[in-house]
C-alpha cells in the first residue's frame, strides 16, 4: 500500500510564480509545496518535497528513494525531453513514478511535445495547471 | 461551474475487457461505464456516455455538447493519432475537454505515442488504466 | 457545359461564424449557402448543397454526384489533410472537383500546409474566405 | 475449422470496374461478388460480402464477426494507409484476417506502398487483381 | 478600393505557348497578356504587367508597386519554390498579392508542390490554367 | 499458357526448419521442397528449384530463366531488402514473378517491413507459412 | 591591417524603417548607413555601403571588393538562407567577411534559423539589432 | 546536326585560377575559354561562351539559345544546386544541355552532391577537371 | 542602465589553451579572464566570472544573477546543443543574455552548428575567438 | 602514362539489347563491346572487358587490376547504389576509376539518384548512352 | 608506457546487481569492482574507480585525471548518447579512453544505439557483460 | 566450452597493409593472420582464418560453420553496413559471433557508423587496431 510519496521538482521549477505566469500561473513555488503537502496528509500520505536543477541529484534522490518511498511523483522541466540517465532511473528503481506537467507540453515548443520519461513512469498527467500534482497523489493513492 | 460531463469513447473501445487484458485490464465496458456514472455522481456531476467507432459520429456528438455540456472527457482510441478532424471539433466547441488513456501510450507501438488532439484538449491523462477516468472527472470538477 | 453544380462542405464548416471568427469570419454556416446559392444561380448553375462530418458520407455523395452533377466544389475540412479515401472517390468520379479553403492553409498550422486531395482536384483556390466558393463557382462556369 | 468467411470491401470498391481500368480490370463490382461466391461455395465456404465506405461501418462490422465468423478478407481500400482504427479492430477481434490488394499497392503512388493493417493480418495478398480474392479464400480454407 | 493591380510573371513564363503545351496549354504570352488587360478593364481596373527571369528585378517591381498599385497577382514561376527573398518583399510592401500557377502544382514534381510564398500571399489559385489570372483579378476587385 | 515455373530461394532459407522455429516453423528445406513439387504437379506446372545464398548467383539463375521458364516464384530472403540488383534483374527478364514471403514481414523488424523487389514483381504473399509457395504456383497457373 | 571596409546589404533591407517595426527597429536605411559611416569613421576605416536586392550583383560586388578592400560586412537577407553562390563567393574572395543579422534569425522562422554564409564567414553577429553593424565593424578593426 | 555550341559559366568561375587552386586547378578563366574554343574548332563547332553571376542573365541566354544553338554545355556552379528557374529553363528551350562540374561534387560537401539540374540535361560529366568541357564539347559533337 | 555583467563559462572552457589551439587559440583561461575583467572595466562595467562543468551550477548561477546583475555573457560550451534546461533558465530570469562562441560553430561538426540557447538570447556572437568575449561586452555596456 | 585499361560492366549489363529498349537503346552488349575495343585501340589503349553479376567478382577483379592495368572504367549497374564494398575496392586499388552510367541516372528513379561510388570515382560520365564509355575512353587517355 | 589506469562509471551503474539482471547480470557494483582491481593488478596496472550520476563530476574527473593517469576506461551509462559535454572532455584531455558497454547496447532501445562518445574514444567494447571491463583493461595496457 | 574458432575476413580486408595504412595500419594480411593464430593457439583455441570478397560465400562459411565451430569472429569490411543476409545467417546459425572492425567506425563515414550486424552479435569490439582480433579471441575464450 502506497504511505510514502516523494515529490521531485525539476529544474527552473524553484522559479515558479516568477516563471511565465501566462504559462504557469501566479502560485510561488512555496506556496505550491504547502498545498502539495496539505493534499498529500488528507489522503493519508506521507510526503517529501525536492528540488534541484541538477540531473545528478535528481538520479541521486531516485536511488535512494527506492528504499524509502512507495511512490515517486516528478515534473522534470526541460530534462523531461532528453535525460536518458533520469530514465534509467526511474526504470531501475522499480517504484512507481508519476509523471506531471503543470503546462500542455503537447500545445507549446515542438520540442516540449517529447518526453523521454514517459515511457518508464506508470502514467502521465499533464496540463491542468498545479492541481495535476493533486491528481498524481490521488492516483498514487489509489494504486 | 462544472455540473453536465459528456464522455466520449472512441473506436473499439466497446470491446474492453476482450481487447487485450494484458494492455486494459479485465473490467468490461459496461463495468467501467457503471463506475464512472458512479464517480461522476459522488462529485456532484451529471454524466452522460457515448461510444462510438465512427469518426464523424464522435464529431456530431461534439457539435451537439458544445449547448448541453461543460465539460467534455475524451477516449477517441486509434483516431487520437490522427483524426485533425476530431481535433477541430474540440477546438471548435470552445468547452474544456480532457483526454484519457488507459494505457500508457508513449510506451507502446511508436504510432501510438503520438496524439493529435493533446493541443486542444485542456490536459491529458495516460496510462492509470479505468482510474484514468475518475481522475478526469475529478479533474474537471475542479476546474 | 457545366449545368448543375454540388457544392460539400466537411467537418466542422456547419459550426461556421463560430469557430475562430479570427481565421473563418463572422458569417454564419446558413449565410454562407444562401450565398452560394444565389451566385449559383446569377451564373446559370444549378446548385446543391451538402455538409457532413462523416468522410464516409462525403464519399458516398460524391458517388451519388458522379451521374447527376456536372462539377464539384469541396471544401472538405481536416479531412483534406489526410482523407486518401476521399482523394480516391475524387479520383474516380471523374468529373471535375474544385478544392476550397476559407483561410489560407499555407500559413498556419504546419499540418494544415499539405493537402492529399489537391492533387486529384482541376484546381485549388486558398485563402480570400468565403469568397473562394464564388471564385471556385466561376471557375467551374467557365470549364 | 474455417467454414464461414467475411469479406469487406472498403472506399470506392463499389465503383470496380468504372474506376481506372487500367489499374484494377473491367469486372464490376458485382461480377466480382458473384465470382467470390462461386469460388467460397466451391471450397466449401460459406461466404457474406459487406462494402462501406464508412470507416466506421467497417469497424462495426469487424465487431459483429467476431462471434460469427471464422475468418474475414479485407479490402480496406484507401483506408488501408491511415486507418489504425480498423487496425485496432482486426487486432482485436482475434479472428484471422487476410488482407487482399487488387492493384500491386507497392508499385502506384508513395501513400500507397504502406499498410497499417499488414502487422495486424494472418497474412497479405496484393497484385493479383480480383484473383486476389480467391487465393485469400483458398488460403482461409487452408488455416 | 482596388484600382491599380500589378501583374508580375515570374521566369520562364516568357516562353508561354511554346513551354509544355500539354501542362501550359497553347496560349501564347502575349495572348495571355492582351486577355489579361482585356479581362481587367472588364472589372474597371487598371493594370500592368511585367515580367522578369530576375529574381532581383521582381523583388525591385515589388518594392516599386507598394506605392502606386492597390494589389499584386504574381506567377513567380520556379521561385516559387525557393526564393525566400521574394517572399519577404511581399510581406514587406503591405499590398495584398494573389498567387496564381497555371498548372496544379501540387500534381506535378515533388519540388513544386510547395511554395515558399503562400504563407505571406492573401490567397493562392492553382490548376485553372489562364483563366487562374482571370480569376485572381476578380478575387482582388472584390477585395 | 504458365508451363514451367522456377522458385528461387534466397539466403539463409537452405536453414529452414533450424531457424526461428517460432517465425518460420518446423518443416525442413527438403520438406518443403518435396511438398511444392507436389503441389506443382497437381496443378500440372513443371517446376524446378534453386537456392543460393549468393546474389549474383539468383540474377544468374533469373538470366537463365527468361528463354527456359513461363514464370518465377523468389524468395529473395534478405535480399528482398536492399538487393536492386536483383530488381533489375526481375524487371528485365520480363517474364512473371511472385514475391513470397513465408513470415508476415510487415509485422517483424523495420527492415524488413519494405521490399525493393515488389515494385517489379506481379505479385506478393506473405505471412502463410509455406503455405505461401502453394498459394503462388496458384496464382501462376491462373495466369 | 584593415583599412577599407565594404557593407553589403542584401535583398529588402532598403525597406528599413518600414519593413516590420516591430522586429527591424525604426531607424531608416538611410539612418543606418549613415550611423555605419561615422562609427567607420570613429574607427579609422574607410568604408562603403553597398545595397541591391539582385544576387548576382551581390556576388560581381565581393568580387570586385577582393583587390579594393581588406574586409567585408554582409547581411545577404534572405539569400543568407539558400544562397550558395554567395556562399562561393564569400570563400573565393579569401578577405575576411562579418555576416551581420539585424534581427534575432534563430528565433524566429524555421527557415530563417540556418544561414549558408555562415560557414565561410569569419564570424556572426545576430540579434543586437543595428548595433550588430557596429560590433562587426569593431571586430573588423581588431583583427 | 551539332554546329553551334553555347557555353555558360555560371556565378564565380570567372575567378578560376584564384578560386580553391587545390580543386579547381591553376589554369585561369581566360586560359579555359581559349582552350575550349580551340577544341571547339577542333571539332567543328562555332563556339559562344558566356559567363554570369546572375541566375536570370543565364536564363535570359537559355532563352536566347533555343533559336540560334543547337547546343548548350553548362556550369551553373552552386546555381547547379537550388536553381529550378534555371531547370526550367533548360527543360523549356529543347536543345540538349550537357551538364559539366570540373571537380567531382559528390566528393566534397553534402550540399554539392544533389544537382537540381541533371534530371533534365541530356548528361552529365563531372569530376576530369577542365578536360570535362572537352569531353562535353565531344559528346554534343556525336549526337 | 548596464552596470554589473556575468560572465558564464561552460564546461571545458577551463581547459582553453589546451584544447585545440587550432580552433581556439592559446591564450589561456586565467589570460581570458584577466582580458575579459581588464576590458569590461575600460566600458564602465562591473563584471563577475564564473566557470562550471556542471550543468546545473549553471543553471543556479543564472537564477542568482537575476537580481544581482543587469546582463549575462554566457559561453555555454557543448551545453549549447541540448539543455533545454539551460534555455529555460536564460529564458525565465528575464535579464538580457549574450551567446558567445569562440570558434565558428556552424564550420565545425554537424551537431555544432545548432545552438537551442539561441531563441533565447538577446544575440549570438560567434567565430571572432576571444575577442567575442569582448564585443559581447560591448554589446551589453549599449544596451 | 595510361596503357593499360580495364573495363567492367556490373549487374544485367550482359542483357543489353534486351533490357529496356527506350532507356538504353538497341545495341547488344556484343556490339557495345566490340565498340569499345575499337575506340580503345583507335586511341592507342590496351583493353579488357569483363562482366559479372556478382558483387564479389567485381571486387575480387578490382583487386586484381591493381598491378595490371592503369585504369578502369566501370558500369556498376544497381551495384552502384548500395555496394560500400566496391566503394572499398575502388578506394584501396588506387589507380583511377571512371564511373560510366548509359542513362541519365539522376532522371530516373529516386533510388538511382544516389552512386555510393561516385565519391571514390575520378569522375563520373552519365546519360550519354554508350557513348559514354567511349568518352570515359577518351578522358583516361588524356589523364 | 600505461601504467595508471581510471576506471569511469557514470548514472544508474552503482546500482548494478538490482538493474535489470536480464541484462546486466547478477554481479552487483562492489564485485565488479573488486574484480577490475583485481584484473588491473594481473596485468601491472595501478587502477583508480569513480563512479558519479553527476555529468559535470564526471568531467571534472576527466579533466583531473589528464596529468595523473595514462588511460581511461569510461562507461557513460545513459551520458553516452547525448552528452557532448562529456564528448568534448575526452577530446581535450589528450589521453587515451575506452567505451564500455556491460550490453549490446546495438540491439536495445533505438536510443541506445547511437553514442555520441565512439568518435573521440580510441575504442569500444560492448556487449561482453563486465568482462568489457576487463578486456578494456587489457587493451589500455598494450597500448 | 569453447575450442574451436572460425575467423572471418570479409571484403577488401585481403589488401591490408595497402590499405590507407594511415587507417589500417601496415602489418600485411598474411602477417596479421599469423598473429591471429598464435595467440589463438596461446588461449588453447583452435583456429581457422577465412577471407572472401563475396557476401555469398560469407554466407555458406557461416553455414558451414554452426556444425563445426564454437564460435566466430567476424570483420565483415563493408558488408557490415547493410548485408542483412548476413545479419540473418549470424543469427541463424546460434553460435556466438564477436564482430571486430580494426578502425574506429564510428568516428569516420557517415555510412560506417552504423552495423546491421551488431544486433545479431554476441559483442563488438572497434577501434584498437589488429589488437581487436586479439581481444576478440580472449572474449570467445572466456565465454
Amino acid at each position: 500500500m502506497m504511505q510514502k510519496v516523494l515529490v521531485i521538482h525539476g529544474p527552473n521549477l524553484n522559479l515558479l510564480g516568477e516563471r511565465e505566469p501566462g504559462v504557469y500561473g501566479n502560485t510561488t513555488f512555496a506556496d505550491l509545496n504547502r498545498m502539495i503537502l496539505s493534499r498529500a496528509e488528507g489522503l493519508g500520505l506521507e510526503c517529501e518535497i525536492f528540488q534541484s536543477n541538477h540531473e545528478g541529484a535528481i538520479i541521486d534522490k531516485l536511488h535512494a528513494a527506492r528504499t524509502t518511498f512507495d511512490g515517486v511523483i516528478i515534473n522534470a522541466g526541460a530534462y523531461t525531453h532528453y535525460s536518458y540517465a533520469i530514465h534509467d532511473a526511474i526504470h531501475d528503481i522499480r517504484i512507481p513514478c508519476v509523471e506531471v506537467h503543470i503546462s500542455n507540453i503537447y500545445a507549446r515548443d515542438e520540442f516540449r511535445s517529447h518526453s523521454v520519461l514517459s515511457p518508464v513512469c506508470a502514467g502521465t498527467i499533464a496540463g491542468f495547471g498545479i492541481n495535476g500534482y493533486f491528481l498524481a497523489l490521488q492516483a498514487l493513492s489509489e494504486m
